[in-house]
C-alpha cells in the first residue's frame, strides 16, 4: 500500500475496505490494553522465591541488626550486587527504597533548591530559571519531575544512536541555565535504542562545556533488560567521565522494578564520592534509612551478576515473543509502505512508532473506540505536546500473546485507515 | 543535698567526694550509650513472625497483584488497621513506605514550594519568609526538616499538658507568616508528656486564627506506645477539627518503626480528603507507590486493634523496667534537691531532664569522659541552641538493665558534681 502512488479511486477502495474491517473490530467489543510498561504476572512470578528466601536468617556481612534503623546508603552486599549494573564502584552507589523515581526526584529537588554541598550552590540560587534538555520521545515521569519542580524543558531530537549530540552540545554551550539532561541510555523509553559508544563519550564530556553544576540524569532503567544475549551493550559512562575528568557531572539510576517485583524492589543511584556525600547529607533530612531487609532479600534471591543474568534470561523468554508479535504485525501489515516508522528494540519494555505527521492522536482515539487502549499520544513529549503529532508508544509486556495479536490487528487497521483518510483529505 | 543551704566547706567536701567517685567511673573504662531512641533487639524480635507470615499467600481484599506497581495510597486492609491509630477515617489515610519522616518532609516541602491544589498557594509563594512554631524541647529531626527547607523556627514553651497555648495563639494571631507547628502529642519527644484534652481542642482551633494554609504537623509517633494500660489517652484531633471546622489545618503522622521493625515498617499520614487529594497529586510525582507487600505483612502480623494492643503490651514489658531504673536513680540520687527536674513518662522512648541553668553541655561532656554517651545538649532545640543550656534527653530503650543502672550512676554523679562546682564558682 503506497499512498503517494495511488489514484483517488484506489484510495477510496482502500478506505471502504479498511472502514468495514474497522467497524467489525468495533462491533467485536474488544477490551485490550497496550499502555502499561510494567511486568506481567508471569514475569513477577519468576521472583516469588523472594517471599521466603530469608527464612529467619538475617545474617549479613557487616553483622548489624538489619531490623533496626540506620544505614542510609544501604547494605554492603546489595551495593556489590548492583554497582556493576550501573558500572560504578561500590563506593559510588547508594541503595534505597523501592523507587528510583524517588531518588531522581530527590536528586533534582536537592540540586535545584539546596545545592551540592562543597561542590556548588543550588541551581535556582538567585531565582534564575533552570532548564533541562529532554531527548524526545522520552519518559513522561521524567518530564513530570521537571514540571513539578518548575524546571523548563527543552526537547532535543533522538537519533538511532542516542540524543542528537550536535544539538545537545550547541544548546548547553549557548545557555548556562541548562542544568541537566534526561537519558534512558539502554533500550531507551520509548524508542528502545541503545546509546552508541560515541554518544556516551560525548555525554561524559558535557560536564566540560555546560554551565556550573550541570548533571546528566542517566536513568539506566533497562540496564540488564535485553531480549537476547546478542543485544548491544552500553559503554560505561562513569569510566568515560573519569577519562574526561567529569565524574561529578553524572547521576546514574537503576532499580529492580523490572527485575524482581515492580512494587517491592530496590532502587539505586550511582554518583561520584563528592556527589554522594552531598546527596546523602540532604537525603538524611528526609529519612533515617531504607528497608535493609528487602535489600537482603534481593541479594539472597539474585546472588551475583551471574544469578542476575540468568534471572533476566527468564524475563526475556517471556517478553521476546510479545515483542515479536508486535513487530510481525508492523512488518506484515505496514512493511515499507511509509505509513509508519519504528525501531525493533533488543530490550526494554516498549516499541515506539511514528505515524505520518498529524495522525498519532487520531490513531490512538480510533483504537480506543475499537477497544484497544494505547498510551495517550503526546505523553512521550514534555508538557504532553508532540509538535508533529506522530509518536505512539506500544507496551506489549502485560497482555497475553493472543491479546497482543488481536490488538495489533486493530492498530494496523487504524493506522492504515487514518492514513488513507488523511490522503483523501 | 541542698546546695543553696550548704556552707562553702560543705560544698568543698561534696566536691571532693563526688570528684573521687567520678574519677573511679572514668578509670573503669565504661562504654555505655543512652543516646538512641530506637527499639532494642529484644523488642525487634517480638515481630520476627513478620519475616514469614505471608508464606506465598498474597491474597488481599481488593484482589490486586500486590507485587506490581500501583496503589499510591496503600492497601485497604492496612488503612483499616492504622486509621484508628491516628483517629481518622479510612478515607483520610495514606499508607506509605518505611519512613514517616519522609511523609513529613514531603508534606512540608510540597506545602512550601508547590501549594495545596484547590486549597491554596505555596507557603513560599512570592518569596515570603515561612515560619514554624517549635515547642521546646522537641525532636531534632523535625527541626532539621525546617532548617533544610529554609523555614524559620520560633521556639515556644512546653508545659506538662502540651505547648503553652496562650503563647502559641498569640504568636499565630500576630504573624500570618507562621505556617505550621510541630507536635508530638502523646509521650512527647523528649519530655514524655501527653497533650491534655483542652490543648488538643485549642490546637484544632488554631486553623481559625492562624494565617492562610496553616498546618499542624501532628507526629503521633508514640500513639500506642504506653508503658501500661493506665497511661493517659490522647483526645482525637481530627474529631476536634470537625467540631471546629478546621479539618484542613492538620496533618497527622505515624509509623510502625517502634511497633514492628524500626527500619522495615510502614508509615502513614492522616489528612482531610481535600488535603489528601492535593498531597497525592504531589506524591505521585515522586513515586509510583509504596511496597504493598510489606503492608500486607503488617496486616497479617498485627491483624487488628486488639492484636496491635497485645503486641504493644509486649513492648511495654521490655521497656518499663528500663524507664523504672532511670527514674529510681533520679529519685534516689537527686530527689527533691532541685539539681534536676524531670517528668516520669508513661510511654514513649525518652526521659527529659533539666539541669540547673548553664550545666547541660557540661554534664554531657563529663558523662562522655566517663564513657557514657548522651544525646548532645541542645539537640532538642531548633538550631541546636538551648538558650538556658539545661535540657538533656535520656533514651533507655537499647542498653541492658545493668548498663542503664551503671550509666545512671555516672549520670547522677556528673549532675551533682557539675552543680556543686558551679555553686563553688
Amino acid at each position: 500500500m503506497q499512498l503517494d502512488q495511488a489514484s483517488t479511486e484506489q484510495l477510496r477502495e482502500w478506505e471502504s475496505a479498511l472502514s468495514a474491517q474497522y467497524e467489525e473490530f468495533k462491533a467485536a467489543g474488544l477490551n485490550l490494553d497496550l499502555t502499561r510498561g510494567k511486568p506481567s504476572s508471569e514475569q513477577l512470578s519468576l521472583s516469588d522465591a523472594i517471599l521466603d528466601v530469608l527464612g529467619h536468617d538475617l545474617s549479613n556481612e557487616t553483622n548489624t541488626d538489619l531490623r533496626n534503623y540506620g544505614g542510609l546508603d544501604g547494605i554492603a552486599e546489595c551495593k556489590r550486587l548492583f554497582a556493576p549494573v550501573l558500572g560504578v564502584s561500590t563506593d559510588e552507589i547508594l541503595i534505597g527504597g523501592n523507587s528510583s523515581l524517588t531518588l531522581m526526584y530527590f536528586a533534582a529537588m536537592f540540586a535545584n533548591h539546596m545545592g551540592f554541598g562543597d561542590l556548588g550552590k543550588a541551581w535556582s540560587d538567585g531565582g534564575q530559571t533552570v532548564k533541562f534538555l529532554c531527548p524526545v520521545p522520552g519518559y513522561d515521569r521524567h518530564f513530570a519531575v521537571c514540571e513539578h519542580l518548575g524546571i523548563e524543558m527543552i526537547p532535543v531530537s533522538m537519533n538511532d544512536n542516542g540524543p542528537d549530540m550536535d544539538e545537545v552540545e550547541a544548546l548547553v554551550k549557548a545557555d548556562a541555565s541548562i542544568k541537566g539532561i534526561w537519558c534512558v541510555p539502554r533500550f531507551s523509553n520509548p524508542t528502545g535504542i541503545v546509546y552508541s559508544d560515541d554518544v556516551v563519550k560525548r555525554i561524559a564530556e558535557l560536564g566540560k562545556v555546560a554551565g556550573d553544576n550541570f548533571r546528566v540524569f542517566w536513568d539506566n532503567a533497562y540496564a540488564v533488560h535485553s531480549l537476547s544475549d546478542s543485544a548491544p551493550e552500553l559503554a560505561n559512562l562513569m569510566d568515560a567521565c573519569r577519562k574526561a575528568g567529569t565524574e561529578n557531572s553524572v547521576y546514574l539510576f537503576g532499580s529492580t522494578s523490572k527485575i524482581t517485583y515492580a512494587g517491592a524492589g530496590v532502587a539505586f543511584v550511582g554518583m561520584s564520592a563528592a556527589n554522594l556525600k552531598a546527596f546523602k547529607h540532604h537525603l538524611g533530612m528526609t529519612q533515617i534509612g531504607p528497608d535493609k531487609i528487602n535489600q537482603l532479600r534481593h541479594v539472597r534471591l539474585l546472588q551475583d551478576s551471574n544469578g542476575l543474568a540468568a534471572h533476566m534470561r527468564e524475563h526475556a523468554a517471556v517478553l521476546k515473543p510479545r515483542f515479536d508479535i508486535v513487530l510481525k504485525h508492523l512488518n506484515e501489515g505496514i512493511g515499507d509502505s511509509g505509513l509508519l516508522s519504528w525501531t525493533a528494540p533488543e530490550g526494554g519494555y516498549f516499541i515506539a512508532v511514528d505515524t505520518l505527521p498529524g495522525l498519532a492522536k487520531q490513531v490512538v482515539a480510533m483504537a480506543a473506540d475499537a477497544g484497544v487502549k494505547l498510551t495517550p499520544a503526546g505523553a512521550t513529549f514534555p508538557y504532553g505536546k508532540d509538535p508533529q503529532d506522530r509518536n505512539i508508544r506500544l507496551a506489549p509486556s502485560v497482555p497475553t500473546l493472543e491479546e497482543i495479536d488481536r490488538a495489533m490487528q486493530v492498530f494496523v487497521t487504524c493506522v492504515k485507515l487514518a492514513s488513507v483518510r488523511q490522503r483523501l483529505g
